[in-house]
């Protein structure tokens, strides 16, 4: 049997055991999944024959060095700072290794060292970095190989809750790493280039500077702007395009009603407050806005915020009961971005029976024998249950999928590496088609910013 | 004769060497002007019997060692960053040193040496910190002395273009560092604490959190909230202080005008831009607005920050040629905050005639005797020409003052310190009323935020 050492028993190993268990008697596979913590691990395990959790600490060097000597290929899906611990090993058993994670410095370093032993460290095969790669590559080369010159390339991304389960004001619930939502867009400003002119939006700026986007079947979303879309230039070869922009969807509304939050300073992550234990939500929200010694604290929120009375942006702020003087942040030292996050999972925790839903959409413009073309490639999924997650489902299928291919050496090319070359995203993305993971494709005439060449700017 | 080094030849070098020089016969004083550059010192000291411009370069560490040995005290008007090695100097040779700079961590920790030897390490003596520090303690002290207890401690200063002078839009020149201007209130949320509530305004909502404020004589100005206040209770020792706030003074509207570059992100120095050397101004601005491919810049900066046709806003921006698309950035790989410096440079620096003005303003509440009171206290002061610039006049004199003062064993209590303590205050303070740097108190009832006490927040 040929085993698999899988590291880190999170939610989305599950989807990815799965995927390989049900593979396992064809393709003679057995699966270790070792985890510091074996609870996890031995629930996943639990009933299945080709399949053990073991012990596993990474930074026990001898622990992690005989059970990676004995397997045949590793994934680790740990978070992204501890891969380099488990790579150094596979370098040393010469061991090819499979992660969901962008690729680090230290990762990267790697790289000719990975080539000499003939390995494949393959990196950002998630969903996003994963599914985006593959989906926007794979349409790039397309138009490439028919001799097209790419103008545009906007790519968007959103982990949602899905509509079946979408009963909230802010049409959105935490699906994943509720502490990613608060402090996203944070640490930079977003720069992207739109008919060669760059362009930056400041953090305080970022949610009011959203594009529209619809789906069709699943409604309109709107979408705000990540940090570094312009390093996708260099890494998918569009160092010349005039329009690259990656952003984050969410659904209509959201972005203008967290605004809120931004504005007042309560995603600030930079500093603890006095005595947040014992702080109410209501004292939370009142350290934002100024003093007055009879002026109510919702009324001041009123008047900073101008939310006028017959504006729904208050019946969110209510909805999520921050004006109650009672409940209490509880966190010792807490940033206002912590306590915020504390106020929102009271009410954005997904219910047990709610659903996911991911989304993303890659809008591709380019020239091709003297006529401007668009495609607009769409993708949504939707969660089976809390365990098989949307969000589960697309990063743990690509990396089981990433996987079992490099076993196979059906994925040969060595080096630390993501999924941007065919040899990769070709059989990955095929295998996806076949668990429901779909791209949508429409051909259009080029609606890009200025189709008419005006000059603007 | 007793001689004073004094090192780096800078902006309030000159008033204080004059300070000095005047008193140099009588005191019989020798001051010695070190600096790695020649030029201003040799243009300071010119002309002067009791006075000579020498080389001194602090990384040498036998020139420092041999200079500051032979001195009886040393002045360092070096930037803050470069005192320590000065400092590590006066200590070997047990000399006594004055700077104009706040107390750094690596020189607090000298505290205990420079007792031992029986030094005095006077920091923080030049305007602000430095008047503000004694002239504030010297009330707070008086207060507390009368069996007061204090409510309220609020303080302002402003460095600003003199009334004379005042002939922008904007009521504002730079009359000091342009870059701490552009740059200021960047780094951290504004803490303070009001009525005992703890209040934060994060970096872009500060210029519209503004207070009003009056000096009588000098009309009506106003003041944003510094980011450190709270540091102050501990410091002026206000530990259980219902409300502490310290700001900075500019001319009523300044603020308001300052957050549209806040707003748009042009103040950022997080990052560089693209081919900011042959950007031009007007490329700046776009940079920050939405694509459009036919709308003009002036739109959508009048759409984005919403400015009504008969809006003075629009005026301001246009006085400062915003729009103009001749005029370059010129300046590799600028960020955003280096770009807008070199654009305001234009318009703000002083003429040769213009005069520049300090003004400082605190309040003070307190109860005695069950009685709540009040006492406001400001001084303006203005320069006399680009030489004897009031900013100039009102960080030398404090620091000639101070150094004098302790070669004369007027001041002797030892240790690493700032002017706080009576010893210090009460002599320096009379000095600078003699030079015309006064403060005008006036008295009232207590008009604090919450004068009838009801319970607010």
């Amino acid at each position: 049997m040929r085993q698999i050492l899988i590291i880190g028993a999170g939610k989305s190993t599950a989807v990815l055991i799965k995927y390989l268990l049900d593979q396992s008697e064809k393709q003679d596979l057995f699966l270790k999944i070792g985890d510091i913590d074996l609870t996890n691990a031995k629930k996943i395990a639990e009933g299945y024959g080709r399949c053990e959790a073991i012990f596993l600490d990474i930074f026990n060097q001898e622990n992690l060095e005989e059970t990676v000597k004995i397997a045949d290929i590793v994934i680790s899906m740990l978070p992204a700072r501890f891969h380099i611990e488990v790579a150094r090993a596979c370098l040393k058993f010469r061991k090819s290794l499979v992660t969901a994670s962008y690729i680090s410095p230290q990762m990267k370093a790697l790289d000719e060292e990975v080539k000499e032993k003939n390995l494949v460290f393959m990196n950002e095969i998630g969903v996003d970095p994963g599914i985006d790669h593959m989906s926007a590559m794979q349409v790039i080369d397309r138009i490439r190989e028919e001799g097209g010159k790419m103008l545009l390339f906007e790519s968007f991304t959103g982990g949602l809750v899905a509509p079946e389960s979408d009963n909230n004001l802010w049409n959105y619930k935490f699906t994943w790493n509720p502490r990613n939502v608060v402090v996203a867009g944070q640490g930079g400003v977003a720069e992207f280039i739109q008919e060669g002119k760059y362009k930056f939006i400041p953090y305080h700026r970022l949610f009011r500077r959203t594009e529209f986007l619809a789906i069709e079947g699943y409604g309109k979303f709107e979408a705000y702007a990540n940090r570094n879309s312009l390093d996708y230039r260099s890494l998918y070869g569009l160092e010349d395009i005039l329009t690259l922009y990656r952003g984050t969807i969410r659904r209509v509304g959201f972005s203008r009603a967290w605004n809120m939050f931004v504005q007042l300073g309560m995603t600030d992550d930079s500093f603890t407050m006095f005595n947040s234990e014992n702080m109410s939500y209501r004292d939370f929200v009142n350290s934002f806005l100024p003093y007055s010694p009879t002026d109510s604290v919702e009324l001041k929120m009123r008047h900073i915020l101008k939310i006028d009375q017959d504006d729904i942006m208050w019946e969110k702020l209510t909805d999520l009961d921050l004006f109650n003087d009672k409940k209490k942040i509880g966190i010792k030292d807490a940033t206002p971005a912590q306590a915020l996050q504390k106020i929102l999972m009271d009410k954005w925790t997904l219910e047990p029976e709610d659903k996911d839903m991911i989304v993303m959409y890659h809008k591709f413009g380019y020239e091709l024998h003297g006529e401007k073309k668009q495609i607009d490639a769409t993708m949504a999924h939707i969660g089976k249950n809390q365990q098989e997650t949307a969000m589960a489902k697309t990063v743990g299928l690509p990396v089981a999928i990433a996987a079992l291919k490099i076993l196979n050496k059906e994925i040969t090319t060595p080096g630390v590496q993501l999924p941007i070359t065919k040899e990769v995203y070709e059989p990955i993305l095929g295998e996806l088609a076949k668990h429901n993971i779909i791209f949508k494709e429409k051909h259009t005439e080029y609606l890009g910013y200025n189709p008419l060449g005006a000059v603007g700017g």
